[in-house]
């Protein structure tokens, strides 16, 4: 890794170098399907910021050779349209559309309520984005495998019987799905060197400080619970509170301290300010123009990560960061990707099983 | 039903003449089983309504003869715990203890984001309050039962032989669980006429207009889905827009007009006001003490129906409407308990099913 700019102390790393160690993965398992993935993106709203990200989702997608077709509907379709109109029907449709594969929704569309309900009705089987609460429960609680079968809506018992065990995955489970914005997060720290190969699996953010601000359903809350079931202390800061992530909770006695396999949540009456003094990591995902994290505040050396699509680091940031990333979309993307060769697999599993049967 | 003050024109008719409507079918429920059915509150705010609304549906259970037990946690249990600590392993508990029937959250906890996660880790075979994504996809496609068997979290392919199916129940499958509070507006609805029980099942409402003022996914807009399926036409009013609900839209020709089998969702570019002059039920969910609905802008003659704990109408509303509900609290624990009755019958038809096999 090089710096790419030379103003600043700290290194600036785009995410286009992280992404790029992704592309061969990606790639390869491209070609060994039968035919190219087919994602579909449904717009639903008339939302400039979302339909650019659509496109930005097409090109990335075609150029690296999977099929990407974009459905749009309601006030993306028509200004005749109101928002949202048509999505949900259009989300159901790619659910029972046998040649569609993954299924992406630009949000937001409705509030955050209802944008959840829809959030629950892409098949979970099609959810490359990773925000089914099956896999948000199994993030939260540290479970990183999942029954292929669970994965079917209606009735299924069946337990996939075709699936290659390795000694990392058990057998009848594969991989859950991560939600692709936090997932993005962490590859970009395992790129920095935040997370140290040396330590076992599962705990390689072992002694690692990380402030996540923002603790929204989609990004926020589900990073830190990665980062802290990964080992890392997290300190969770929303507008109204802090909270403490940590599978290895403070006690009075070294010894008596108890390990949890799962990260467990305090709050915490430490500042802002106070967090980030002790921070080595600060990731930001504020959806504001006006938010800056304060350079005075961050403790000297420590890697910056803007995933929100405004700045929320002043200019001077490399002042004080040794490592800045200004933005992770272009790895987000690659998750997405691999969720969908995931998922086209998991898929394949079940209907093989099914027609042994 | 009569009136229960004199002053004003309308009647003003309280929830309790509606609830008592209930109390046979429920405590004759209640006697068929071979235990009472035990319902866990789980209060893990400091809200001051909160606990409150717990000592109420406490006592309303055990007057009834049902088993309440509240479970405290985070800041209801102690100041030193935060708002909502230990509140999702708490569900999973209650999930996981055979001998609790039904569960029910008492939000407000975090934000309507991570409170929609915690609604979708309670069980659905426990979820009195109807508020998992199964029951609202349901609710919004007017589909009225559902196989017991979809309701198991995890590989289920058991097809319940239990059940005694009517002319009304399809074979093999149960009602599907009606989220309490918009089920506790029909039923007060029912009770005062809006109904018209000469038309057929399903359709009761045609013909009416109806305002749903607010559109949250918990009370307004499951309410504007029911109201609309039933064959209202319903007006969604919440701060930024007005949608229209109905399974009958208008086109020039009644010829060419499209029956729909569940409602479809148009927006609309009516005022509040325009739609209040067309609206024969007002209800509204707004959880402020200063929104008022303008007396004045009242179809004169119309049914008012207040369901937030704050008074959404002015004093003189009754000087319009010809029959005012100032609150459906005790109606929805009724319904809570229809549904606790019920999921408990089908736990016990999965558990025969099961033991079949």
């Amino acid at each position: 890794m090089a710096a790419e700019e030379t103003s600043g102390k700290g290194l600036l790393i785009k995410s286009d170098t992280v992404a790029e160690a992704f592309h061969n993965e990606v790639k390869s398992g491209l070609a060994s399907c039968s035919r190219p993935p087919k994602l579909v993106g449904i717009l639903a709203s008339s939302s400039a910021p979302s339909r650019s990200y659509a496109t930005f989702t097409k090109k990335q997608c075609e150029d690296l050779g999977f099929q990407f077709v974009l459905k749009t509907t309601g006030a993306a379709e028509s200004p005749d349209l109101g928002e949202g109109e048509g999505v949900e029907e259009a989300i159901i449709e790619a659910n029972e559309d046998e040649t569609v594969d993954g299924i992406m929704v630009y949000y937001p569309i409705f509030n955050v309520q209802q944008d959840g309900y829809l959030q629950q009705v892409v098949s979970p089987l099609k959810d490359v984005e990773g925000l089914n609460v099956k896999f948000h429960y199994n993030l939260y609680h540290n479970i990183r495998f999942i029954k292929p079968g669970s994965l079917l809506a209606a009735e299924p018992s069946r337990i996939a019987t075709a699936l290659s065990s390795s000694d990392e995955v058990p057998p009848g489970t594969v991989k859950s799905i991560l939600p692709c914005t936090p997932l993005a997060v962490v590859k970009c720290l395992e790129h920095v060197g935040v997370y140290n190969t040396l330590l076992k699996y599962g705990d390689r953010a072992y002694g690692k400080t990380i402030t996540v601000v923002n603790r929204s359903e989609v990004v926020g809350r589900p990073l830190a619970a990665l980062l802290s079931n990964d080992g890392a202390r997290v300190f969770s800061v929303d507008i109204d509170s802090v909270q403490e992530y940590t599978k290895r909770p403070q006690t009075e006695s070294t010894q008596a301290r108890k390990y949890h396999p799962h990260h467990i949540v305090h709050s915490c009456s430490k500042t802002l300010q106070e967090c980030l003094a002790l921070s080595d990591v600060v990731i930001t995902a504020v959806p504001s123009a006006s938010y800056k994290v304060k350079t005075d505040w961050l403790k000297d050396g420590c890697v910056c990560v803007n995933v929100s699509s405004e700045k929320n680091f002043e200019k001077d940031v490399r002042e004080k960061a040794s490592i800045y990333i200004p933005a992770v979309g272009k790895v987000t993307i690659l998750m997405l990707l691999r969720n969908l060769l995931r998922l086209r697999q998991y898929q394949d599993v079940l209907r093989q099983d099914s027609e042994q049967r």
